[in-house]
């Protein structure tokens, strides 16, 4: 009886936890949120395609580094997702909410191939490196094109 | 006399791939990295705050969640000060170009503390969290009082 209360009590600071970080946050603040995010993704993800495309020499250590960068941040796009933060100064399309589990999917996939690609950047393979890229901005774009204003 | 000269062409290299990541950056995509980057580790701040503050409870998992995310990021700001980037929309005071050491200095107190935050956060230590989670905010009140406009 104790353990289960003491179960539902943890269970209950859980909730809140996850509440405070997602549905007590402004609209306005949530755009900001996942607008920075995608962001600081951009400026990491700048460098490897100029290496992917051969417009810069490529630098296994400097792969690696933004690959990482990449991956500890693509997980965190989801929150910036908020319910009724698709109104506002915001290039998401309401598509969004309506197909949440679709959304989730395709979020999910980007974090997947992302931490993928840290994981093979760090065995400096340079064509392994190119072709996991690729499914990391394919991942990208499959979202965009759906869920992105022009 | 070849070793010579590969480890200076291995040096142009790395050069080369630092030169990308900074100096060929537009101001105004340097200002919204950082702008960008500041608005991420916000996110992740704020929830710590309030559970230091007791204004939600102390939960261990989150409170070392939203610490490692931004000792993952905390070494990132750097980057975004490139040199031309005080013009523009930036609160950023044009000081910290003429106190390069002394800011960059401060910039990377921020980001030992912060990486010590999710050291300790690991170990499920309510008041050594909240003594460490203060030397992270000292940390950056004491870049933003500088070197930040009101």
């Amino acid at each position: 009886m104790l353990k289960s209360r003491l179960l539902a009590a943890a269970s209950a600071l859980t909730l809140c936890a996850l509440a405070f970080a997602h549905d007590n946050t402004k609209p306005d603040d949530a755009i900001e949120y996942r607008q920075g995010l995608m962001t600081v993704i951009g400026w990491n993800f700048g460098p490897l395609g100029a290496m992917v495309k051969g417009k810069h020499p490529f630098d296994a250590a400097d792969f690696a580094k933004h690959s990482g960068r990449i991956a500890n941040l693509s997980d965190q796009l989801l929150e910036g997702f908020t319910k009724g933060s698709d109104k506002g100064k915001t290039e998401a399309k309401s598509e969004i909410w309506a197909n949440w589990d679709d959304f989730q999917s395709k979020a999910k996939d980007l974090d997947t191939q992302a931490k993928l690609l840290a994981e093979v950047a760090k065995a400096n393979d340079e064509a392994r490196d190119k072709e996991q890229f690729k499914k990391v901005a394919e991942a990208c774009k499959a979202c965009h094109d759906k869920y992105k204003k022009d």
